[in-house]
């Protein structure tokens, strides 16, 4: 852990709101900008990095310097508890101390060789083991944490409890992300369906291209945008105000994001993410002023 | 407990999959359906069941029988760790033996009455709290479990090892509700935008609207549906052909389900959740005959 110069803890109030994908792709972009990067994935109630780095049924090995990461790419390895679980159908009941005892090894037992980044992508809530994870990363230097949410109210309820959680452990909120703002899709990748009177659907995508395309083309080239949770209150832009941490942006919930996710790839290697991999790269050029890490005339990073 | 005639528990295996919006809908359609109902939120990493049933800030009473539920209607009580947080935005960290503590207190000490169903929403994973409960309810009398997930093969591996768990446990499997299955809203309320080749966004929303109406009007009318996550897998329902137990059915993700989850209301009472209200009820009804619960001809059940 003294090789590694930045740490950056990635929460979540709650689960299911992208922290996963989000780390993965924090740790795809930062790979790209030629920095070398780890990724730990101690989120043992549902470990989803091996998938989303295309890494399953890897398996890690053991050398006398500690457990070996797996590398998606040179300069990019991952070490997920995901790794170590026999069977993926089989439920792990965690019992509290094992718990404890297997992040800490975790933490303490893989050799990252000399590292910029490290991402820790914790499991989702405030319970004991994130006061373990936090005061362990501490004594090494923590750089802070990146809180990803999503814009309706339940969520942002548990993110505030999240910030309260950073503050009592003395850690920093680096920034909060608010994930799936939104669906932005091209709008002739939609189906379009009659529902009738009795709840039947009857399908009308074919009249409906059709249609647009001798009609009216321009309308094939529009992306049409749902806010598909209501975030009336403010969403997570004015929460982060009313708490004075920074807000990092938003990401919209792209189907190509998911399906990038669902197969392990980088959104940033082609052009399919446009929704997304805009949002996602602005995020972490934010993420990295705030770690006071800028960029070079040359192109480079110091 | 042993005046309760069903017990449900609404598990997922990963957080965000909308277990709670579904245990508040199917606890507003049975008691729409003249069942006596209880709503029992355990789950303490973000308890929303207050929010999502227009409760936030009330409290709760204790009589010589034991702790009130709060009631919506006379027919639906809920009872949440909700209630028992003194302040929404403070981090509650729950070591362990507090965590059984509270949550077997939530379980036995609630004054419940005569019910037709409880329904007891569970923190998500599989954890050592959760055979607590089980082991708890399963003493009185419990039916099954639901499981909430959504399509991507993220969540359906977490489901994988939830349905593991309750084989463990000899619990039986209800049955699986495939949640966020797609997106499905009216065309008229997405807005539409020309993205630019610098990534600007140029709203287009009134000249298609314009354009719609002159030249094409049903369209309007046309509902648009994103599939979102990828679900070329198969999603819930090949996962549940695979593992022998019941597909209950998909819920789409509908912003106006979304809206009314936020503002805590039922989303059968009216007929804006046109997407989703129509899916939800014959997932109750297919649960209801799982329950060999059966309608009669005077429209009671029995």
């Amino acid at each position: 852990m003294a090789t590694v110069k930045h740490k950056i803890l990635v929460l979540s109030g709650k689960g299911g709101v992208g922290k996963s994908t989000f780390s993965a792709q924090l740790s795809f972009a930062l790979a790209a900008m030629d920095f070398q990067v780890g990724l730990l994935d101690i989120d043992i109630c549902g470990p989803s990095i091996p998938k989303m780095l295309g890494l399953e049924g890897q398996e890690i090995h053991q050398s006398n310097l500690g457990w070996s990461p797996v590398y998606v790419e040179s300069n990019l390895g991952v070490m997920s508890i995901g790794f170590m679980l026999p069977n993926p159908d089989e439920a792990v009941i965690w019992r509290g101390p094992r718990k404890n005892g297997i992040i800490k090894q975790f933490l303490k037992d893989v050799y990252w060789g000399e590292l910029d980044f490290l991402v820790v992508d914790a499991p989702p809530g405030t319970s004991d083991e994130h006061i373990s994870i936090v005061q362990f990363l501490q004594a090494t230097g923590l750089d802070g944490a990146v809180i990803v949410t999503t814009p309706q109210q339940v969520s942002l309820i548990d993110v505030r409890k999240e910030v309260s959680f950073c503050k009592k452990v003395g850690l920093q909120v680096l920034g909060v992300v608010e994930n799936m703002s939104g669906l932005c899709q091209s709008l002739s990748e939609f189906r379009f369906m009659h529902l009738t009177e009795t709840g039947e659907q009857k399908d009308m995508t074919e009249w409906v291209i059709a249609y647009m395309r001798e009609k009216a083309p321009e309308m094939l080239n529009l992306v049409a945008f749902s806010e598909v949770f209501d975030s009336s209150a403010g969403g997570g832009a004015k929460m982060c105000r009313d708490l004075g941490v920074p807000f990092l942006g938003k990401v919209p919930l792209d189907p190509q994001l998911c399906k990038a996710a669902e197969e392990g790839r980088s959104c940033f290697d082609d052009s399919k993410c446009s929704a997304s991999a805009p949002a996602l790269k602005m995020i972490v050029e934010k993420l990295l002023s705030q770690l006071q890490v800028s960029r070079m005339e040359d192109g480079t990073y110091a």
